[in-house]
């Protein structure tokens, strides 16, 4: 492509995605709601910004030269089915996105990768353990719930709704950050952080039940020997994705996990593009920093991925 | 200003402010206890060290090529009124501080910028739920109570003291800093912090009345989404500042804010000067990172403001 | 030295101080088990891996060209007895090490270096108040508990197995790490971290007993007022140390403290050499980009420190 251009969708991780076009030399486009237009025109890192009043207009634009960056609220406001049968080019894979949005599916790759998921419980019913109750569809944590046994389910469940009960582990959470590079053919552990949740963060709380509600991200790292395992997680994923779905996966993807006491880890979820956590590693993660030897954020990772594939010609490759 | 010197009191956030004038190439000027003098001396940060038995020697000092920044320690040690009346060319505005330390004015502010502010009470008998009492006058949190009811205010509170009772929000604290820009015109988001606060944030504790004393500050980002309402907020606060004290407020301030389950935002305290939270901030944090494309901390921002309005002759509009 | 290598152990903070010797343009070797190697490879930060069955074999090897750095799983990984006998060119003081791994030494060495220790009782019957259990030899908070009173600890203690009784601290833990440079002649403050345990972390728990094992760090500053008791502890330690081992302790080391509700701060424990937590401030923290004016990391300080000294010839004096 000879006018290529990165774009994305004023939430999420925008800043964090224009700002590493920026870095490597790539124009870029925002698309944004008319309330938000002035917010990111002070920030100076999209070219250009294409103001809408429904971000499905997105799929009746001429996105033809624009590369799309897929984040958290682009899944959460173009509806996944239209997406993937649009013209729209994403970097990194659809088909990833679409199993990530479906419950059984992930629960496939996330066997088939051979990760240590929680266990799952098809019915209330069985539950012999504290859990985790996750309402379908329910956005940043928003909705969730923990009970620790079967009356607690029954008390608290909207039973009209649909949700998964996982298994809920007593432990550290930490979510790692990796991007699936072809070009280099390896996959990259970019960085760590924590979640920052109201009202569970709460210095004081009065209640029993917390809500687990992300309003934002902090920064860590992990021992280094535990680095080792969630590498090869990381490539055992890549490796499942890959077969399951029969094309490529470029770009980042997230491994959700919690370290219980005897420092057994388990992944309870993936992300399968860039995670909000990743604008605590900007400019760069103690991780990205060592492995680039410069400043490094995913915004500017992917940008960087996307313009030497296009110097080499193979974009195409990691586009879907 | 020819001969042009950053200056500030060795506390609080002096290293940030001094190396911020280092690195904008200003010659700075450090005020300081002799006990405090060999540690500054060691950090090779300040041109200048000037020994004081006490900070009220300020007053008799020859200043007057000295932009003094203020910082929170600046305003415990100098009494304000008599700050307010000095020749001491104070960066930002001397009445912002005024108000800030007065807790009516201060209230008054914030509701004229329309900021989201948690209930206050006048008495402690209509306190109908629980409240966080703050004695006049004490730093760094230290003193700080949260009662859950009217029972524990009677059983807790040192009722020959002043203090105000406010609502207990419960919800995640997140404090976000901006830098007004005159010479820009605009209100530059720069970073969040959290507080990291002894004996509250203690691993374990085996007692039911925690402190709430400062001991440090943890970094943090925020959902993107979350920010838009900041940059009003903070907009909202900087028209308002202006219209009530008749003048400009350059430099840094932060809102203190919470937010409670519903990601209702509630603003609890303003703070009209830098804030030690923004020594997290140091080379930069993610978003003074992407707004400039380089590194930049409070104190190099502050700097390089000042440094720009010497240029352009526009100092005197920036101090007070 | 002519052909000057580092070298370290592939563990713990392997990462920050490969990376480190690569920024100062020293050539750098890891001794790495064969199951971690295509791990380190990744990173492309050691010029040369060796594999080993057992680290054992570290003694036999030649590494007269060597200076090896010492972190965490060194210690654990050769036995200290070895390591002192052994030609093994450690930077930094081997007796520090040995002094450090035995638990009435280390107490000897705290006590003559008047830090403030929490107090230790000789024999679980003399308790009186909270205490924290720790067995000899326990690895990253692994085993430690707390017990509220005797009562606690008859029911939970091994009795067959040796522990130390120390005072539990009610507070906030902070961890500060320092550089002690002999060519500079100065005790560098360097950079603040808080441990991330499981699952004392969590954010739920259902049980009454959590554990302390570390899985990850975070960044933390502190109030710029309490950095001066800590500088002059650290002080107080390098001089106590040389007196007590009759040799220079150049190199990293960190003061493991917690500090109360009247803002007490406590030294529990000592690491006379890099801790993991460092890993959080590349590629600075606050406090070391302030202090250098550039990115500066523990792995990178300490090969600076390594290159200059061989420059002037003085590289002996650092190494034992």
């Amino acid at each position: 492509m000879k006018n290529l251009k990165i774009g994305t969708i004023a939430s999420h991780s925008a800043l964090n995605i224009l700002s590493g076009a920026k870095a490597e030399g790539i124009t870029s486009v925002l698309y944004c709601k008319a309330d938000r237009e002035s917010f990111y025109r002070q920030w100076n890192v999209a070219d250009e910004i294409i103001t809408l009043d429904s971000y499905a207009e997105l799929f009746d634009l001429d996105t033809s030269e624009v590369i799309m960056i897929p984040h958290g609220s682009f899944v959460a406001y173009l509806p996944i089915d239209r997406l993937v049968k649009s013209d729209i080019k994403l970097f990194g894979s659809k088909k990833l996105l679409e199993w990530e949005s479906d419950r059984k599916l992930k629960d496939q790759l996330m066997k088939t990768a051979k990760l240590p998921v929680p266990k799952e419980f098809d019915s209330w019913e069985d539950v012999d353990r504290p859990v985790i109750i996750k309402y379908y569809g329910a956005e940043g944590g928003k909705g969730y719930f923990v009970a620790q046994n079967r009356d607690e389910i029954k008390q608290k469940a909207d039973f009209s709704r649909k949700f998964s009960i996982q298994e809920y582990i007593v432990g550290t959470k930490v979510y790692v950050t990796f991007f699936q590079s072809y070009l280099y053919e390896r996959t990259e552990l970019f960085g760590a952080d924590i979640r920052y949740e109201t009202d569970i963060d709460a210095k004081l709380r009065f209640t029993a039940d917390p809500t687990f509600t992300i309003v934002g991200n902090i920064p860590v790292v992990l021992r280094e020997s535990l680095l080792i395992p969630y590498q090869k997680m990381a490539e055992n994923f890549v490796a499942a994705a890959e077969s399951l779905l029969n094309e490529r996966i470029p770009g980042p993807f997230c491994l959700e996990s919690i370290i219980d006491r005897n420092l057994n880890i388990y992944v309870f979820e993936f992300s399968g593009r860039i995670v909000a956590g990743t604008n605590v590693m900007i400019p760069s993660s103690p991780y990205s920093y060592i492995f680039h030897g410069e400043h490094m954020w995913m915004g500017r990772r992917i940008a960087r991925e996307i313009k030497q594939a296009n110097e080499r010609g193979l974009l195409e490759e990691l586009i879907s």
